[in-house]
């Protein structure tokens, strides 16, 4: 292709509202166009890319046996009245009327209309299991749009949902998703991560999301660099430090800690290790009568507790900070000297499991203005209840036992989700078994952000000159600048051949025909981050060379003319299998 | 493909409110199913052939030079307030509001939205021409969504807008539009034409709609099957079918007609042919101040007046039929006796054509129950005013003088229009000239329908077991229908490896596993309308043949097992070529 034809919109300045390097990019590069808050335009080569990108996941979602259709945008209100989403859901599912006021929506997903769809077509058992998917356009309102096309509001989405006979089915298939997602983020050549996410409400292990890996990313991730282990910090296990607890060797000791009111002000006034010490929280779940039921939750002096985690002590899945009032209740103290011993007998404990395996451990008494030390389970209090309550840190052990974990930070990309029967039984979705009985169809649902893809690729591939992009998604995958296109017959003989032979073989060339200096041209490709650029001058041309560079070289390379066609589809060909 | 991976879902019954064959063919065969009024699923089957339909157009688009982007479906009606069609439009323009009560629109095309981008984005001459266009879900809010997917609200469409520095520019670009639809439309193997479109407020010949041919289609054209001319009935030239008026060979003559009201009456009740005859209308223009100005309007007895030319008679761009006092005024007479002898002098009395070059003609006498036979011009009444005025006929001399024209149907597919500077104007998108001069650009749009391609294609072809599609646009260009499937080992495997090899070399079959009877199997494929069928069963194995047919044969051959794969390679081959 020539550059004349690609409507090549780079700019200097970066928009005043871009707070992200991709957001800032994806605008310099001229490949989105803002409109709205949250909704852009597409520039042609930015349309390229998603091009690209949709075309692997497409592949690789036919693969998998998933079978494609469309689904509408607008959507009538009644089916989502069916599963309650139409009152449950916030305003960012944008609700809207026809002429006859009748009640539609903007599509944010599909899973209502697919259940329809399903329930309508599906009647045998032996019509499952199929899985449908769409690449299409979605629309959330979202509050504060930010981040370019990261949290738009209009964004291209590849949305799958799996019907199956049962649960045992759904496996199957969210694992064949799971492989699927797999593959196609490895072929994109994003360094990525499938973490286990938070369930919420749905419990199981059901969920899990792709998250590319960036320093920019929203979402702290905890993995292990030995394993496949990686899952959300609200999520990720935290096994105990301590393998089992040593027996007590101090006596239990009350010490005047005047003005240390948490754990880091004692350790050191007490010229302890912080790892020493524990950290009392005290929580509060109002009741529907009577006072609020209280919890002292217990960590290590160093972690922190996930709340998460804790809201999943039960009990407390409603829960607050106790009050003042509260507190002195329950410990006859102010807060930063509370601790277990002592502690009213209706306050539930509930330690980390660390915390569980400490001994001559130090806390707060109970008493203004003093601490415990020599603090032993069993001995100096009662045994507590013990369950995961921190958040990961670097350096713990991995759950899966291979290794220690470390935390990075991810962009979530996708989503894989056993739904179960939660919108077929609420849509009446059901099939005859083999037995003739109707049954509800087992559900999962797959999500993809195809536009957001392109962002976090950014987010992960950039350098101070512009876009570092992975060869599956580039706009381009090679540039010929020629030196002196309209002057030199020689250089726009050579880059026009060029540009034919690399066509013919497969290769998707842009040959920069604008007659740019060659200063502008760099920095105008270098930003839009086409992966190789070939340079054709006379001078090189004198003594049949051309020069050759990928985009993250430090130095430029001569190679002969006769050569550098073959040499660019090997760089080509090697830049992809790295990838995939 | 396998055909269990393809969710076939052909039906018995077509739905009650299908009207059209197209309707009722889309759904039976499974390619749409209905979500809500003018709003549609696209099954794989029905997606298969939209995206056949994309590619085309997009590789057509591209080799003409056009560049495609991506604008967002929800748009800001600020923009649409410039042009002043946020006001203008109907309710089929759906207008919503976002969280935050900002107004918004769902696009039903995007002049608006490009426009904006080109003034942002273009600055120079230098940068013009240019062509934009997007494949792009749109939205119209049809009154009465109706004909499936050919009156949708919901639908696909590709929308082009150039860009030019002049007039002139805008007509080559015009041009190369209306080329690429042309190859767009052969390749698709469509019968279509291209017929010249009433501009309506526009004026000049900058508009042109491309049609296919059917029967049911919703518009009458004009066309003369020796040439390429072609227009809309509204817009058709009628050229006058007497040459040279005769000279007056009979005396004025008032005759009595009593209760002979219409000029088929009068010709039967004088024994003259209606060819002689000339009908008389009366029209009333309303003036601001004082009485309505009155216009006579002549066409030949056997014509019809077309109402959208009779509008183009000066001052009678916004008239009515006269009130019967107006005509008692005018003529002294009721209706049914009118004719222009003798009418009162502030009558306009404007003829057509052929009316103009008529003598020894037949008109009312302006007085009730007589007519005048002999009626010449410049002898009896003054020479007329003449326009071309009426409807034209089969077996009409053809404007290009090639002949004579005929009627067809046909179902609008396509639209190129020169636009002008109506929108660059509106929103100031200037670019500055060579002199650096601001000068508005100068636009053209250019649209396709592309779900409603699916439609017309099976309007134009179908019989009474189903679709019979041009290859281009077929889900799948072959099926394979295996006897047995299940139950033959020697069945199984010539299929498989039939289908194997068909893939690999590139044609799009699908095999049939599953498991069908002979006759359910070939009703399925017929009604989904795959062009070529090969039935592989034990018997003709046992000699070594399969059976192979195409759609619309009547008789299946017997083709060596040997030879099928060239066999059907060549008849996909022939296939596309006769329609390219």
């Amino acid at each position: 292709m020539k550059a004349s034809q690609s409507f090549l919109a780079t700019l200097k300045e970066a928009p005043s509202d871009a707070e992200v390097v991709s957001h800032k990019l994806m605008v310099r590069a001229g490949l989105i166009r803002k409109l709205s808050a949250g909704i852009y335009n597409y520039l042609p080569l930015g349309l390229k890319s998603i091009r690209k990108v949709e075309n692997i996941i497409r592949e690789e979602m036919n693969r998998a046996g998933a079978i494609e259709l469309l689904m509408p945008m607008i959507q009538p209100a009644e089916l989502w009245q069916e599963t309650g989403r139409w009152e449950k859901m916030g305003p960012e599912l944008l609700r809207i009327k026809d002429r006859h006021d009748r009640d539609f929506l903007i599509q944010p997903t599909s899973e209502e209309v697919v259940t329809d769809l399903a329930r309508n077509e599906i009647k045998s058992y032996k019509q499952l299991p199929v899985n449908f998917y769409q690449i299409q356009t979605k629309f959330r309102d979202e509050r504060r749009p930010r981040f370019g096309i990261m949290r738009g509001r209009e964004f291209s989405m590849k949305d799958a949902y799996s019907f199956d006979r049962d649960a045992e089915g759904l496996k199957k298939s969210y694992q064949i998703m799971f492989d699927a997602y797999t593959r196609i983020f490895k072929r994109m050549g994003l360094k990525f991560r499938a973490v286990t996410a938070d369930n919420g409400a749905i419990g199981g292990s059901g969920s899990q999301e792709f998250h590319v890996i960036a320093d920019t990313g929203e979402d702290a991730i905890v993995y292990c660099p030995n394993s496949d282990y990686a899952a959300n910090l609200e999520a990720a296990e935290s096994v105990s430090l301590i393998g089992v607890r040593a027996a007590a060797a101090n006596t239990l000791t009350k010490v005047a800690t005047p003005n240390q009111t948490n754990c880091t002000e004692v350790a050191q006034f007490l010229n302890l290790p912080l790892e020493h010490t524990v950290k009392s929280l005290l929580f509060a779940a109002d009741q529907e009568k009577g006072p609020a039921k209280l919890f002292m939750v217990l960590v290590r002096g160093d972690h922190e507790l996930n709340e998460i985690k804790a809201s999943k002590i039960p009990g407390m899945a409603e829960s607050r900070f106790a009050t003042e009032a509260e507190i002195k209740q329950a410990c006859n103290a102010p807060a930063g000297y509370l601790g277990p011993v002592g502690v009213a007998a209706d306050v539930t404990v509930v330690t980390d499991r660390t915390v569980a395996n400490m001994s001559d451990f130090v806390c707060g008494a109970n008493d203004a203005g003093h601490h415990l030390t020599g603090v032993n389970w069993g001995r100096d209090l009662p045994e507590p209840l013990v369950m995961d309550l921190r958040n990961a840190v670097a350096g713990d052990p991995s759950p899966d036992g291979k290794g220690v974990v470390d935390i990075c930070r991810g962009i979530e990309v996708g989503h894989v989700f056993q739904l179960g029967t939660r919108y077929s039984e609420a849509m009446g979705c059901t099939y005859l078994d083999q037995q003739g009985k109707a049954q509800p169809m087992v559900m999962g649902c797959y999500g993809i952000g195809v536009t957001r893809l392109l962002g976090a690729a950014i987010e992960q591939g950039n350098d101070e000159r512009g876009i570092v992009w992975p060869i599956s998604m580039a706009p381009f995958e090679v540039v010929i600048c020629p030196m002196g296109y309209d002057k030199s017959e020689a250089v726009k003989a050579a880059a026009d051949q060029l540009h034919d032979e690399l066509i013919a073989t497969g290769v998707d060339v842009v040959l920069d025909d604008r007659g740019e200096r060659p200063g502008a041209m760099f920095a105008d490709w270098e930003l839009i981050g086409v992966p190789f650029r070939i340079v054709i001058g006379d001078r090189g041309l004198a003594d049949a060379q051309v020069e050759f560079k990928g985009r993250t070289d430090a130095e430029s390379e001569n190679i002969p003319l006769a050569e550098i066609k073959a040499k660019v589809i090997t760089a080509v060909d090697v830049a992809k299998k790295l990838v995939s």
